[in-house]
């Protein structure tokens, strides 16, 4: 499969994920306990990708497969990263409000770019990396209040702790896409294989968190097993599935392309999804809406396309054009 | 002289413009009649280029000048298109309110860029056209209102004949850029020369309008030029200086560079404008400002920083490094 259609396909079920989730509460909240989204996640995953791995094992040649704990031990550190992660998250939201927070979250796109060149020592051309910079404002600017929203004033009124907090945010959400690519591409082991390590440690640390909940809890509500469906429709279900299926498609990507696709068909996404939420649910279009689109499409263009296409290189057979007539003169 | 010094120049005064147009007005008004500043900054265009010239004259060789009535009669034509402007620019006011006008006005950024190659049939890299694209989507995001500003629901719900001639608009003012450069290029006619043609029928062209204004209000202030000078300050006589002196160096620009030079300095100056008066006038800065003044300057990198330094060029003695890794795999 080549890497463009994986990224597409991302893109449309990430922008699914934020139309399901909003369907799937009911007058403004959720029926279901949240927390049990992502662990059944995990679960489809894993269960996904056995089949899968069962299934290239019964072929010849058989999967390479890395089961010495020197290699195992590598693969819950993603989860441990995201547990982190989360945590800051959280300590961040006391400090500054939702739309700060999503808008320094874009702050991911470049942090990812760096992380990208300092760990995968990847190199970036400069056109590169002005279009990874104008992603994250693109994505900023289709975010900006427009005028009438509520609570414009709190952007540059947060405490300090609060941005910084941000910043470490964005920070360990690149570290764990850049590590994850790391380990997906560290060997030629089957990509099953890798999933399957991956997706245990990731179930084990989801139902940590739901035994977490309920200690904090004091089990008032009973033990997490006992109310798992809860309160799940059809789309709650759907939103299972599609969370697990965008997490194998970005598993996929890290094996096979890289986190710069990813955070293009997850920015993407994010725009997407406002472009649909205007159709599906009374969403004003606003102008900085617009304006966010195209600057993440010139970006999408400035990083993917071949450089001979967008300027006109010293190669051709025609002497160099110039095109801009920069003449001196030093007479004036 | 260098051409970006010029350009610099420019994005100074025509920033300058703009603060020193709001110092010069007194409890939010006027005490003079606006209208006379342009017609005194022609006068003291034609004072300066007519001295310049005098000088030229004196030295050996003589400068070039073509005095037939078959070129002469080709400058007063920007006078007649700036004079159509002004009239759609009134017609565009009656439909659609000032910020609505102000945003439409970032059109006359990709208005210029495809007159300048169809008239001037330059030659632009794809590069280059997304730059001048990005260059009108951050001087627009820039002036998206903040939340709490008044009028905010009037952007797309003007009536459509405003928008039609808000494009005309911006269309005619690249129009007028677009010929004074064709004229200005045309001959190898010294460029005082030129000037004295240029801003003699910009004079007699911004007379006519003082007339008309006197005609149109029943002489009941008595005639223009009996109250040329009324209420005017220090300020007012460096408005005239500053907006003279912008003329002066964008008629050089369009001789010895092009109107592309002169919409970036321009677009420059407006943002330069917004970040000093956040210092002078307590303007408020917006996360708005900051994206479009990231996307400006991306945007001025893109259009003339040298391909080479922008791309990774298959020129090199090294092979070929592929930046991002695409792998493709058809087993999955």
């Amino acid at each position: 499969m080549q890497w463009y259609v994986v990224a597409s396909l991302l893109t449309v079920l990430t922008s699914s994920q934020g139309i399901l989730t909003t369907l799937s509460q009911s007058n403004g909240g959720y029926k279901y306990d949240y927390a049990t989204i992502p662990f059944l996640a995990e679960i489809f995953k894993l269960i996904v990708s056995s089949i899968f791995l069962w299934r290239e094992c019964k072929k010849s040649p058989p999967p390479r497969m890395t089961t010495e704990w020197k290699s195992v031990r590598l693969y819950p550190i993603p989860s441990i990263i995201y547990l982190i992660h989360n945590n800051v998250q959280f300590a961040t939201l006391t400090y500054v409000d939702t739309s700060t927070y999503q808008i320094l979250g874009n702050l991911k796109i470049v942090t990812t770019g760096i992380l990208f060149r300092l760990f995968l020592k990847r190199k970036l051309s400069t056109l590169q990396w002005m279009a990874i910079v104008l992603l994250a404002v693109g994505t900023t600017t289709s975010q900006v209040k427009g005028c009438g929203g509520a609570s414009c004033e709190s952007l540059f009124s947060s405490p300090i702790q609060g941005y910084m907090l941000g910043v470490l945010s964005a920070c360990l959400s690149a570290l764990a896409g850049v590590y994850t690519e790391f380990l997906m591409k560290k060997t030629n082991d089957s990509l099953y294989w890798q999933n399957v390590q991956l997706y245990t440690f990731g179930a084990i640390f989801n139902m940590a968190r739901l035994f977490a909940d309920d200690f904090r809890g004091g089990f008032e509500k009973g033990a997490w097993w006992e109310r798992l469906f809860n309160g799940y429709t059809i789309t709650t279900w759907l939103v299972v599935l599609n969370l697990g299926s965008t997490g194998l498609l970005v598993s996929w990507l890290m094996k096979y392309a890289d986190n710069i696709v990813k955070v293009y068909s997850t920015s993407m996404a994010m725009l997407l999804t406002m472009v649909l939420s205007v159709f599906l649910f009374t969403f004003k279009p606003t102008l900085q809406l617009l304006l966010g689109i195209i600057i993440c499409i010139m970006s999408l263009h400035m990083y993917f396309a071949p450089p001979t296409t967008l300027v006109d290189l010293p190669l051709k057979s025609t002497p160099v054009e110039v095109s801009v007539d920069r003449r001196t003169d030093t007479d004036s």
